[in-house]
């Protein structure tokens, strides 16, 4: 979008982590078209849908037809969550640019989620790997609850560490931690983050945080001064948590652009132009959707002078 | 609630702020009912209500009544907001413990919110000082808009720092800072409070913040690095915004709360006790309200596991 490299790199994954709760079937051609308007905004990265089991998830169960419909922005790259070798051979045969593997620091919400042991997902990984690496695309691979799982509750730095290592040792090109349910907080986020840093580089780390309690943006600016740079976000702050009816999903993608752009830090998007896509989104999904800025408007949007003060001034 | 004094003192203002602009009549008992219930979890100051034109305000034109007929818990200290000397009589003969006059930092605001010029005001605020002063009460004074103007946008820091002394010139006891309409961001907060706390000590200086852009938790955690230690929020973050249809209201007390118990700052405050009392809010006021951790639960109020796991465990 400018010149400049943008100091904090926000990838959208409305398509995908903020579609897949919604009850209302999503048409293909809409979704398709809504990545083309993320893509025509310039996002790095966008999460375009997941190659899962249509039973699980049925909201995206047309994820080929979304990868063979949108029009691919050459400087934009096209992921697709994946939790085994089956989803990624459908993932790569749809063109993925980039595939997100996912399993649980905790074991008991891996089984619960995508019902593997770490053994077994990490047998994934491998044959998800080799998959990937044979038609010359890259592979993330996700920590789900590295902040806490509402089962087992809080997890250990050392624990997500090792996974983190062991998705390297696998070959991965990039590792996301993801705050599956929203229970982190912005101290944790700085002990934990410390910890990841000194193994992974800032470019090859996204962080992946929900609103679920509020505390989305707190934890964001906490991960930032720690020294995390890529963050995933919600156009709408769509997405929701299965334990909490009604509470937000995901990080909202022009709340947080706007907190970044109101700080000084660049993003190369433009908050107008989300903010008018946004507007789009509870018509496309049948309800409000949670973000604050595209209500309100950008804080400098100034308001008319109320008729009486008119009169008189 | 605790032997250890509070790193941050939180004080509620659902009553007044949060209320305020609600279009369903809530019961005088009711308001009663609800601050009895804030004072029992014991809040060192309650917003109980406002004394000004109940053509402005309908929806608090019994402040009297609900002042006349609340619990007054020794160590809380009940606050009415006014305008002007007339709203102070009324409040002061409700037998309020403190006034809280108000008046906004852009002049414009201030003409199109109580219909006085900055001269008017001030020459109100004397008229304030005295009354309260005659009876032996104390007066804080807010700048609102402090944080930007809907109609005039951002207020320079040295038009803040010379109301907040003419504030203290006037003889108040403690000087509100507020973001009246959700425009503060994190940069600016730490940059006009690290010259507003060379003229006020800490503990007579509130920030009320609104979380009308989704910043609300973010500015708290930037005006606390930067020395403030008294916040103003509302129970199930009530209280809307007149210019953002849907936008959130106040900073969300159990939201704010959840946020300093999991970053170690004690509130003396029951989290959980909160949470109950903010899930009945709905039914008070007839909607939703914004806040997240009474949908979510606290962090560490862990999930049984699914049906299918515990058969296999």
């Amino acid at each position: 979008m400018t010149g400049s490299p943008p100091d904090i790199r926000i990838q959208e994954v409305a398509p995908r982590d903020g579609l897949q709760n919604e009850m209302k079937w999503v048409d293909t051609a809409e979704k398709i078209r809504l990545i083309n308007s993320l893509s025509a905004i310039g996002f790095e990265r966008i999460e375009v849908s997941s190659f899962v089991s249509a039973k699980a998830v049925p909201a995206l169960r047309d994820a080929a037809e979304v990868f063979a419909g949108i029009d691919r922005r050459p400087s934009t790259i096209y992921t697709a969550l994946v939790p085994n070798r089956r989803g990624a051979e459908r993932a790569l045969a749809a063109l993925a640019d980039e595939l997100n593997f996912v399993m649980s620091a905790s074991e008991t919400h891996n089984r619960a989620n995508i019902n593997m042991t770490h053994a077994q997902s990490f047998e994934a990984l491998s044959e998800v790997v080799r998959s990937a690496h044979a038609v010359g695309k890259l592979v993330n691979a996700t920590v789900a609850t590295a902040f806490g799982c509402p089962f087992e509750g809080m997890q250990p730095f050392e624990k997500v560490c090792r996974i983190v290592k062991q998705y390297f040792d696998h070959g991965v090109g990039g590792v996301t931690l993801a705050d599956t349910t929203g229970m982190a907080n912005p101290r944790q986020v700085s002990q934990l983050l410390s910890k990841v840093l000194l193994l992974v580089p800032a470019d090859k780390l996204t962080i992946h945080f929900h609103n679920t309690r509020g505390l989305g943006l707190v934890n964001v600016l906490a991960a930032y001064a720690t020294g995390a740079r890529r963050f995933d976000a919600a156009l709408g702050g769509l997405g929701g948590c299965p334990f909490a009816p009604g509470a937000t999903g995901n990080v909202c993608t022009e709340d947080l652009v706007n907190l970044c752009h109101e700080t000084g830090l660049r993003t190369g998007l433009d908050l107008q132009r989300l903010i008018d896509l946004s507007l789009r989104l509870p018509v496309l999904i049948g309800h409000g959707v949670p973000g604050q800025v595209a209500k309100a408007g950008r804080p400098l949007d100034l308001h008319p002078l109320p008729e009486r003060l008119r009169a008189v001034s």
